[in-house]
């Protein structure tokens, strides 16, 4: 069970893994390091400690809460995103809430498709807001979000030829600054006429994602005050309650 | 009364702040740091030591009272911003005058709204000259408020998604020198044609608070000339004054 | 039949290519270097190591047969392409599966239609995936064969003269930081208006070399099925194998 | 009487005026500083020493009389500017000549209307010698006067908000290397279509600034010519001499 | 003799050829330096050591000695270019081939009628491929051409105003990193609008050239094929084997 | 008679000048330096040591005459420019010919009218060329004169503001390199539009100027062969033998 929480995971992150667990059963004074406390190491690892000292308000919280309810819910509805394992409004790393979802297996490629439905899932929390508190509402929150899907969406575009529109090709040429091993962002290798192609495609991706998760939440308004009721009750909710809500995921056929 | 003063100080923060107040508590031969000790401290930690040598002519005066005066009655009328705490045409650090506001709790959100009436807020001593003196007689003295509100209005529309008319999406990437430890910039990633929208936004979020601000001043213009008045007499005004003057700040519904 | 398979190799590549070969030998305890230990040695020098921890789920194999199978039948089509070596959907360093073709002899210059069809083999495995899985499915796995068809496109027609509409010139300077020893990307030098046009030049040999290759593998999609299917199966196909199931290459009268 | 001449001095300014001073008076072997000497090492101070081997020809000489004339009449005509204290054709530092006015006290605002006058005056030099001598006959001895109208031209519209048209808005991010102390100056952060605006915004300032420069000198002609030749034959005229010609400038009613 | 074909050697170009023409007198145990050995040497200094090694296919001989053909024949044909003094298809350096040209004497300027016949003859291996093997199977052997030829075309625009339409200016400035002693690249100072019309005037001066290759060539084809024969069999072909094949050149009157 | 030749020295370069003069004293034998001496130790300093080895043809020698001629005779049209000292076609350091004329005095300003007929004299080389030798046999003799107009003329439109259409402001921020003590060139402060006007002007300048040489020298064509045929055959002419042909230069009324 700790394996399936952890695709991708290579040895050294394993073993960075099962020390943190160790560390945890220590604490608590513990001989043996119990599936708790992998666990409880997994999400350190992955989102780094929580976060005590960060104390949301109540109005806070329930903003938070319905931003991760809309995350949720629009993963839970798309059929080629990953289950959901965990939704939390504890404070993690920079995030005021997370939604873990995690992989059933170590995957290789990744298609168009999962992509746009990952696009959709990564602003559900900015539309989730918008629904509820309205566009004047919307918070500072989202600002993570909304950079990630722009990441993305320029990659299909630029990257992975999943732009109809520009064809099979790609654009820019990665700049590395080797002195300092470290990438320094993208040189321009196209005209002023490719760019504003680009930037149309990229926002056509985003908007189109930001439309379906606008209407899956719309759809399901209910839930949406529902989980985000139960999520600010009771902060952290696990797969088995989420499933037991709004039942199992569907797998996906190939 | 000292921690509503100062949301979001670090346990640093608070450290250095006792050690200012013990310093004038000391000056003065005092063997205990009063209440007064301390809000001087802490005025002294948020603006800069004040500037005696920084001798204003009357006129000069006159226009920071107006000035102030209009930062002060905006952010007083417009329901989302915080109480004012005080008003002052003493110079400290860089300014001339100042506007303290503090707001009642910490916040790890902000919300579109609180921008949009930030910028009314920022603007308004700009908007008070150009009413008092007229467009010719506008002063230098707004360069640092119109600056933050450039720089404000920006980042509603790059990185919060918060024009609608750009969408969900982030714009330009920081650009990190990272053997200097500095970040140097934003590296432009996208068109000419996405750039000249994203000014005319700014540009929209920027005239729009102006407005704002020139509607709200000129409503009551009486209440600019009795603060300006008040504050060229006494060149402080306390929270308790001005709310005897101008009412209480109702309290937000969230 | 060392020789054969290594054109262009040096002095030194052999060298090492015969190192590699006798570790191989070693490892399995022989006196003697075989030739399947050579050719063994000679596909780890081009392609890196095999990779067993890199473990493909089921319906990634049948992503990767396609794609390579795609590649493979395209090649084998064309006339001026090598002949096919082996086929294989082990990966090795980067890539999920390869299709390996080795020229019948050192080559100094490479012509115009050579490069046409080199883009239709690079973009097989895109346009396989598209045939088979749909727009929708096309997967990140083509990304670095889109990366090397704009790169050889953007050749013909920035440094080869080999776009009739731009004329017999090169465009851009190459630049170098040689206190660095090694050239980091090419200075424009030319406008915006001469860079739009190259970019049209670079999309219409992509956008033509797509249609080839879609074209081809349409027309044959019984061979596409059969040639997956058995490399599902079987993971690795060697020239005779191919030749037994597709015929001969033709070879090409100059 | 020093220390109206010397608004916005330091403390290791005056410092440093009164060891030039000092050194004045002992050259000519004075036991104590008189008024003189503190004049004379005001100017030094503020301007750069006199150059005696930069000898002006009579025709260069009589440029130079009517550029300080034009400076001089055009800044004694309009209100908001400070009064003469002194006009010299005698080289300092960089400049053949110079015109000094002296604000009558430290100030710390500057208003639209200043700075227009200010530009008025800084193209007042060029007007007088277009006035005179023609357009063919303009010389390079207006170069500074021009770069500087230009520096302040674009910051009333990129600094201080001082455009209409652009509105109340800053321009541009100041870039400083920090390994270097040094500010290395502006990055642009304004699509092209911004900075024509900016740029014809600057146009118009420094225009209309060059109109208004032309008349006040066109309407009194008589009083260039006389100025001039009051110059050239005196070399230096101070403040007394000046008003006693042209009367004292009218006070401003602020 | 071996004056003539060193025109433009300095004291220590020659000081070297002796070394290398002592060289290969010493291989062959030779006591004396042979004028052959000299010839050999000049070569060698001029294109770097023939290179064994590098082994052109019967097809790629047939292509290199056309390109080569095209480069002689369009040089002997037009007025101003040296004098062919070698033809050979051996490789040397990083060519497949060479055409050696030697000035008769030292020259100081070059004139705009040298440099449109110089693009020409570059251009006329690129011409000499498309007319006998048509558009599609022009090779990258021409891309040195190319380049040379695009710089040339430029510098006549740029930087010696031979463009009637660009007029009398030289267009960019020199960049050049003093601490690493070398010039890095072009600055360019001047606006898109311009860039376009350099590009546009280098492109109809390569254009042209190319034309008058093509046209020239095409006007005698027999002896385009009997050249390229001849140099397929022999390899190399010296001044005089070319002169008895297609007469003197004719000495330009100046 | 020195003094006359050097305007414009500093003490050091006058120490600088002696010491050359000295030397060649020395070579000679003499104990004492004579007035040529010095006049040839002028020409060094100014222009570099003469070039024996740089031998021109025949040819060559013909077109550096009319280049000089050309210089020589347009500057003794122009009423503003300096009167001739030497016009020679002795290489001097980079230089194949030179014109050299000393301006009569020290000299603080430029005026526009100057600079127009400098860049006639400039551009005059050019002209000859073409008058003589046709539009095809322009030579890249006239380079540095090209570059040099140029210069000038931008900084007519950039720097002096003598560009009416642009107005009385400048162009352009000075970029220093202060770590390398050197200037490396302009960063661009306005826009395309901007950039595109300043080239419009610029070009007017230089084709104006390059009318007014070709009027100037097509009106005295005999002169222009007079004198370079004077100039071929004794290859150095000096100011008295200049003014015995031409007369002598009018002096300017200023």
């Amino acid at each position: 069970r700790v394996a399936q929480r952890t695709p991708g995971f290579t040895g050294a992150d394993l073993k960075n893994l099962m020390n943190e667990a160790a560390i945890l059963a220590a604490r608590e004074n513990k001989k043996e390091i119990s599936l708790t406390d992998c666990f409880q190491a997994i999400e350190k690892v992955m989102l780094g400690p929580e976060r005590k000292s960060f104390v949301l308000s109540m109005h806070e919280k329930k903003i938070t809460a319905y931003h991760e309810a809309g995350h949720a819910l629009v993963a839970h509805a798309l059929p080629n995103t990953d289950p959901i394992q965990k939704i939390s409004i504890i404070s993690r790393g920079e995030a005021a809430g997370y939604t873990l979802k995690i992989p059933e297996k170590d995957r290789h490629f990744r298609s168009k498709e999962e992509f746009l439905e990952e696009l959709a899932v990564l602003l559900a929390g900015y539309a989730a807001e918008k629904i509820i508190f309205g566009e004047n509402k919307i918070t500072t929150g989202a600002s993570s979000d909304l950079r990630e899907a722009t990441r993305i969406a320029r990659k299909l575009v630029t990257e992975y030829g999943m732009s109809k529109s520009l064809g099979p090709m790609t654009f820019g040429q990665k700049e590395e600054l080797i002195f300092l091993g470290k990438e320094i962002g993208e040189q321009r290798d196209y005209s002023e006429e490719v760019a504003a192609k680009i930037d149309q495609e990229v926002l056509t991706f985003t908007t189109n994602a930001y439309q379906k998760a606008l209407q899956t939440l719309e759809s399901q308004k209910e839930n949406l005050e529902k989980l985000s009721a139960e999520l600010t009750e009771k902060e952290t909710i696990e797969k088995e309650a989420f499933e037991a809500l709004f039942g199992k995921k569907k797998a996906l056929q190939e």
